[in-house]
């Protein structure tokens, strides 16, 4: 599959070579065709990797990935082009972390609102679905790397975009039973909100390096 | 231990129950001495339960645990009475729900601030610790009855008050390495904003018989 893949932080870098290396075509987005980082990473991850601009990226590809931090998010999906979103299964990974205040950051939306639904409402035509983004990169790609392993949550208005990225994730090392779907984009609200605990629970337990798993 | 539970719901009734079953001296506050629900509680739960205004039950009490729906939370701590909390562990189990605008509810709290810390900037002289507020109250009194347990989260800004609270835990069943500490009171933000995926939780797997376990 062709997925664009835009930001070249820890997450972008990450979920990139996870995807080239399950013999993906992965092209990652930046805002310039000569961005280092991403440069670095595509020769890097050989010849099923590729970057360029985000509008570039998200051209060709299939299915894209947000992996921009979320103050940038809209912006950067913006330069994207709504026409390269359209129909396309569209994965926010993003938090809408802000940082303004100090540490630990809070969230720049309001508990009725979410930055998935925000891009959601941005780009109508997208099949956005929330993901992802309740771990740490190292553990999106290795949810066994934590002893006990956790679950992943998905949500979206599209169930045949919820059950590709079911797929994609099922390929990351997601077992089915620990994919827990939330419901509609709305549901990206909690997942958001849930960092407030994630960050906590980072400083009480001095790693990044945890999930979360439901017990019933 | 002598301890109040304020409020008559399934949250109060539950836990009143088990302390009276660990050999605690109970007394459900309310806000009238006649209250039919407490009435009949203490009847049932014997000698040493008892019940009473919210003041009744915290004037005599050494530990206050505040299970009123969290809209009515202040209200009716006011009418327990500064004086009668003063110095005294506030137990904080409430939830902000805001259910004006359908289910699942939302948080009449902001992202910045949380129901535990208005209780303790409106009641500086208590020893606010947060607790409880993230599972159902038949999990809270047995952590056991969700396979692969799960676990309990604490915050508060004194922490002679968070080990009392960590005992009484303890006693409900909670083992030592399931209860977290997250810091002081603010990070009340972080369990009362993850709330909204337990809400969605509910919602995905039809019951509130879960809680969530942080594997590392």
């Amino acid at each position: 599959m062709e997925i664009a893949v835009l930001g070249t932080g820890m997450v972008g870098r990450t979920l990139a070579g996870a995807f080239v290396e399950l013999g993906h075509e992965v092209a990652m987005g930046s805002r310039s065709r000569d961005n280092e980082a991403a440069a670095a990473w595509s020769a890097e991850a050989g010849d099923r990797a590729s970057h360029g601009t985000y509008a570039d990226a998200a051209a060709t590809a299939e299915l894209v990935f947000n992996c921009t931090a979320g103050a940038a998010s809209l912006a950067a999906l913006a330069a994207a082009g709504s026409e390269n979103l359209a129909g396309k299964v569209l994965v926010d990974v993003a938090n809408p972390l802000d940082f303004s205040q100090g540490m630990p950051p809070s969230l720049f939306v309001s508990v009725t609102d979410s930055l998935g639904e925000q891009v959601q409402r941005a780009f109508p035509e997208a099949r956005v679905v929330k993901a992802l983004n309740t771990i740490n990169h190292l553990v999106m790609v290795d949810p066994g790397r934590v002893s006990g392993e956790g679950d992943v949550f998905v949500c979206g208005d599209d169930e045949d975009a919820k059950a590709q990225v079911h797929e994609l994730l099922h390929g990351l090392g997601w077992a089915d039973e620990a994919i827990i779907d939330l419901g509609d984009i709305s549901a990206a609200r909690a997942t958001e909100a849930y960092l407030l605990l994630w960050l906590r629970l980072m400083g009480a337990l001095g790693t990044a390096d945890f999930n979360i798993k439901v017990t019933r």
